[in-house]
């Protein structure tokens, strides 16, 4: 079996997912946010490419809740931004969210378009979704959602992570990297793995949330193994494996 | 000033290296083997792109020494191969070697198109050539040659160790990254710097090299600072910097 990175939401192309499994990573922090939505009862969550289809979709359904952010910054006529700490049990249990962000929900749509099936990953569930990954039989490709289209350290150092939690549950000598890139990936997670948080404040983009007083949200989306929970793309929408 | 890491030669984009200094990195092999040429007393080097090229300037020059691969091979009608161990005096001492690779050449001239100054980067010469970068006192970017189009590990590894080997220059607090590559480059160049050899092996590249019979260059390959020498390419060719 083997693993491969993309780095990139604009890297992917149907011919590196074709017939894998995707873990689709936006650790700051779509990915981090659908899983914890996920977690506190929320039932679905819709990614969504634009503030247009969003908006559509609540003009239709008005018990959808709209989140999602722009620059980092909640969007006019949304409920919520993409903070993780918004989307607790009170806001979101029993609803469906709406979701659209930069980088994130990007990645996951186009993830879909190639790949035989698309899991949501995170810091949260790193050991979750690595279990299930391993549970399709199938090669896995971790999909790094990127920053504004560049590398990004905290998705790659997640992925990295995730490698680790690969080899943990299935032996170093059953899965092997598939580019030098996903053992480099694997390096960075042996450097990451005993402080996740570090590799956020290392990225040029935590860094910036961090100026923006986000703290509380990074040590939330660094907080390792906190969810034992897959979420599962399928159909346009991403709801919780059973 | 700051530091920026480009991962192959076909993201270089001219309005990343405007005005900076450029380190090229083709750690197997074409830039460990440009470094070994010219402290082995060879007067120049001429990268080529096309084999084309090279035939056509030795029926011009017959003194020339033609050089380089394709798959890893000698091509026809060629001296010598991308073996660094080929380039010793006997056979360049004097002599202006033509060279083209798959990857590494390409590089040079494509960096050269866009950035202030190029110099010639490799673990062999990973200390001088920091040091020469910063003496430019332009931003720096290290440009790795990449392999066939895709991320390469010891290049990236190489290119953390000469970050090092800047920071060691000139002090943590004057030197900063420019994106999150350039950090997870500094980290790869943490994790390798005391076995830069491992950062070969780790490499898909490196495996293929290994069991061609090419162990012998990779240990070449990997001496950390082993001549104090900066080529630099200017007008077309690669010349040693007094």
């Amino acid at each position: 079996m083997k693993f491969d990175v993309i780095s990139t939401a604009g890297e992917i192309k149907e011919e590196r997912l074709a017939g894998r499994t995707a873990i689709v990573l936006d650790i700051l922090r779509a990915t981090s946010t659908i899983v914890t939505a996920l977690a506190c009862g929320c039932r679905e969550v819709a990614p969504v490419e634009t503030v247009a289809e969003a908006l559509a979709i609540l003009e239709q359904r008005p018990d959808v809740i709209l989140g999602g952010e722009r620059e980092s910054l909640l969007i006019p006529g949304f409920h919520l931004c993409n903070s993780p700490l918004e989307y607790m049990q009170e806001k979101v249990g029993g609803k469906v969210v709406v979701l659209t962000t930069t980088n994130g929900t990007r990645a996951i749509r186009r993830a879909a378009a190639g790949s035989g099936q698309v899991l949501i990953g995170s810091l949260l569930n790193a050991k979750a979704v690595a279990r299930e990954a391993l549970h399709t039989g199938r090669d896995i490709v971790l999909v790094c959602a990127g920053t504004r289209g560049e590398f990004s350290l905290e998705d790659t150092a997640a992925a990295g992570i995730i490698i680790k939690e690969l080899h943990n549950l299935s032996g170093d000598n059953s899965i092997f990297p598939g580019s030098d890139l996903a053992v480099a990936a694997r390096r960075l997670g042996e450097v990451y793995v005993h402080n996740p948080l570090q590799a956020l404040y290392d990225s040029l983009h935590g860094q910036k949330l961090a100026r923006m007083g986000l703290a509380a949200d990074m040590e939330w989306c660094a907080r390792l193994n906190y969810y034992d929970l897959v979420p599962v793309y399928q159909g346009g929408t991403i709801t919780v494996k059973h």
